[in-house]
């Protein structure tokens, strides 16, 4: 029946539950159950370097640890769910017994993506799948045809943008759990709306993390801004690469998803001769087709590499589309006028009209801010594979303050922001409350509870800043009130300037939605035209 | 004239010396002439990132330091010539007085290379270009086509491998500085020969490298067994990526060399949009098509990653050929019943087979040695993109005494590897003294000057074979006895079964060279049987 079940983490059979965890580091693994204030323990027993058995007597909801050589008691790597956190024990989930009422969903068209970014915890005051579900009527009239949800796997705390989870396969507790975001999936695709996950698969968060102690899941080989890579191509990394595959295969088979958007692939290195991005994109579109449904594999890049989305036969790796930051920039410093930081090499007309030409402004050329040239030729790319967008949680959140662009550009600006974007022949995707014009800040925002991480945490985003150029005070990270702060309140779209942003919004999209020119372009049907001195880009 | 000319360095120009030199760490740069025990300075200009300007009264000859911001004296990353070593000033070279005799030379096709692996110290009693000259006739004689030289940029002292280089354009001034290498490279072009030089992209020796005060040359964001990695894809590696395309070009501009072997391409870090490896590829090919000779790009990659080898259009590097470790793993294990190591990964009659048929026998599958899946699929390319050797440097040096197969297999066995070699559908690599089976070892051995890296090098060698389960008393890589143990002698040849096994090298040779189905082979005009009973592999 099913095409693809999950081979690692707890799953319930009859007359109990089934482990299984990659674990080559340890001699022994034995399951340790917490049921009713009592533990008792189990041992698995090692097959290859997995360890594995079945525990008669537990089920679904039943709490456990795994115990690696008699004395280091961890969660479970592949946990679908940690209901006390990331430092508490794991628990049983059945990954079918939910009641899906989609049957008869099979996806949105790559083409037809109007995607929705949105962070669960923000969102809704709150902060809850839930909470979220209440709210689609609402998207439903804005007229998009996806959500992006910011990542939800278990990160530190109940407060994060989500980039810092540690359990990969655990949709955070305190928005809901699987069930919650199962809920919340069911309704959209009710509703004819896709769901994309942003996932991590560059770094583990920094607090949380338990997988050291069972597999070579990290390497010192390569370094990320955010610590030890992740293991792609050094010794152990097929139990990694296994591992990161499943989670992706997890999200579509055991919660439907339409979609995963890979966050920074620049984090992802991977020498080998087979790239794992390759084998992500190959892995997902294999289960889509057995499911019958469509499926995207969307990545974040700041590599400007035509090869992440060029077909497997032109050397590529495949991936369907991806993150245009090129377009952001170009159209951002001509409305802006801002110069600082990466956006020093921006800022001229002409860049916003290869923008529109061929997708990436830098193909070759030398950038300022990289101090090199950066970037390969993306014009012989279908426009599907970009996504674009004048905001997004990034782009606003990286900024000191996290202040939108609401609340330094006019409501005309404003406007021919969301024109340029959401008719542009690319993917549009809008950021949650920028179809109003929302003036609540996106600042980053953390809820660790290691004292000496948020010391550092704090010291890094005031360094970022200062290197940045931008001098303001930084609002604390960890501080409640710098997340509360970020909570939208749609009820603005009403009032004032706001509801002419809103109204502009809901007609540009409808726009896009209705007319066949601007749902399926070609490249070569597209024509561009820059006319400088009216500072218009001409498009058709 | 002239189609390229290397634009760093110290160029001769009429009345004068033009000085060039990448230095965006610098403030100032001068040029510190040493003349007649004289020392004067002049200042040099700076344009860009680079520090330029011309001294009336220098010349060919002359030696100079550069002086940066008015306290560090430095040899100049791109010398020409360091006739007192890594540590000396560097000279004037005139990269075009040389008395070339080889103008109707073009050069030797890709299938026709029957190629001679040489070191030029141990070569010759003397040690030097000019008496590798005197050996000429002999190679002619053997009936090979092209000397692959290992590497002869200046290295710490006078006794290496070659790999420690640290001034990439100047040929050691032991072996005979620039004349010696022009002068052998013009008499085996007035023979038929070709000569291919091995180049070291991926790090510089750790002994005299001067490099970091001028530039961002390294990067410590990739780790490599040998140190930093070269900074390929950082900021400023711009300038990194024109001084190594430089090198390559000025080898073949400058020298008249013919095919270039890239050391270690998985030591090569690149994660930018626009590989190296396909930029000096694609240099390479535009040089010698002005040139109008033929000229080759050959990789030893660890990778058995097809991309190095297929073409741009496939997403390739483009890269002509490569060296195929595991056509020699395969057919060494078979021979030798040697399993420690990476031979681990070996031994089945099958393995050669997939050899023959394909080049990389680990195209996916699970390697014991690597702990991980390994390689990709490589049958799909001809046969000429693989380089195949029973013996080279590397898998003789590194055993821990450096000991040659001739030490250990009788002459039949010896032969069996000369034939699967040279008649094999891929381009045959022969070990200086492999074709008389000379009993010589060639052990690992330096002449560094600093004792703490002389003491690193010895610890590191015995730490090597231990992991490797090769127990034997390691020879001191600095004692002048290793060296001298390497010296080959070809008077063997004459002499008891030498004289047998040097005469069927010769046989197969003449065979390879006569019969056009050895010397032209398409993949798809091979087939490739096993008889494993028989231990037999039909090629036809």
């Amino acid at each position: 029946m099913t095409p693809w079940c999950l081979d690692i983490g707890a799953t319930p059979v009859t007359g109990g539950v089934h482990f299984r965890v990659w674990s080559p580091l340890a001699d022994s693994v034995e399951v340790i159950r917490c049921a009713r204030g009592e533990e008792a323990s189990c041992p698995l027993s090692r097959v290859g370097e997995y360890f594995q058995g079945t525990i008669p007597g537990m089920g679904p909801g039943d709490c456990y640890w795994y115990l690696l050589d008699g004395t280091l008691r961890r969660p479970d790597p592949a946990s679908r769910c940690q209901p006390g956190g990331v430092h508490g024990p794991s628990q049983v989930v059945a990954p079918d017994s939910f009641a899906w009422a989609d049957g008869q969903w099979r996806g949105v068209a790559l083409e037809e993506l109007i995607t929705y970014e949105l962070h669960v915890g923000t969102f809704t005051p709150e902060g809850t799948f839930g909470a979220a579900v209440e709210r689609l009527d609402y998207l439903q009239e804005l007229g998009i045809t996806a959500l992006e949800l910011m990542p939800v796997a278990e990160f530190p705390g109940s407060r994060n943008w989500g980039y810092d989870g540690v359990f990969p396969f655990a949709p955070h507790h305190a928005y809901g759990g699987p069930d919650g975001l199962k809920s919340l999936v069911d309704a959209c695709h009710r509703r004819g709306l896709a769901v994309i996950l942003d996932v991590v698969y560059n770094h583990l968060g920094p607090e949380g993390n338990y997988l050291h102690a069972f597999a070579p899941y990290f390497t010192d080989h390569y370094r990320t801004p955010w610590g030890d890579a992740v293991n792609f191509d050094g010794p152990g990394s097929d139990g990694v690469r296994h591992y990161v595959i499943g989670n992706a295969l997890h999200w579509i088979s055991e919660y439907h998803l339409d979609g995963l958007r890979l966050d920074a692939i620049h984090g992802i290195y991977d020498f080998s001769a087979g790239h794992i991005l390759r084998d992500i994109t190959r892995a997902v579109d294999s289960l889509a087709r057995h499911l019958g449904r469509t499926v995207h594999v969307i990545a974040e890049s700041d590599l400007n590499d035509v090869r992440t989305i060029a077909p497997p036969e032109s050397g590529g790796h495949g991936v369907h589309t991806q993150w245009c930051d090129d377009f952001h920039h170009s159209l951002v410093t001509l409305l802006t006028g801002e110069r600082n930081g990466y956006y020093a090499d921006f800022g001229l007309f002409s860049h916003l009209e290869k923008a529109f030409r061929e997708g990436f402004v830098y193909s070759g050329e030398y950038s300022r801010h990289r101090r090199r040239r950066h970037g390969s030729p993306s014009g012989d790319q279908p426009p599907r594979r970009m996504v674009v967008f004048s905001q997004n949680h990034d782009q606003i959140g990286n900024r000191a303050l996290g202040d939108r662009p609401s609340t330094r550009l006019s409501p005309e600006q404003l406007k021919l922001a969301a024109g340029a974007v959401i008719l542009s022949p690319y993917l549009p995707l809008i950021f949650m409350g920028e179809e109003y014009g929302e003036t609540a800040p996106f600042p980053y925002f953390t809820s660790h509870g290691d004292p000496a991480l948020v010391e550092a945490v704090r010291r890094g985003r005031r360094e970022e800043f200062a290197a940045f150029g931008w001098e303001a005070e930084v609002p604390d990270p960890q501080d409640e009130a710098t997340f509360r702060s970020a909570l939208i309140d749609p009820e603005l779209r009403s009032v004032g300037w706001h509801q002419q942003v809103f109204s502009f919004y809901r007609e540009v999209i409808r726009l896009r939605r209705q007319l066949p020119s601007f749902r399926r372009p070609e490249r070569e049907e597209i024509q561009v035209t820059g006319l400088e001195a009216d500072r218009v880009v001409v498009v058709r």
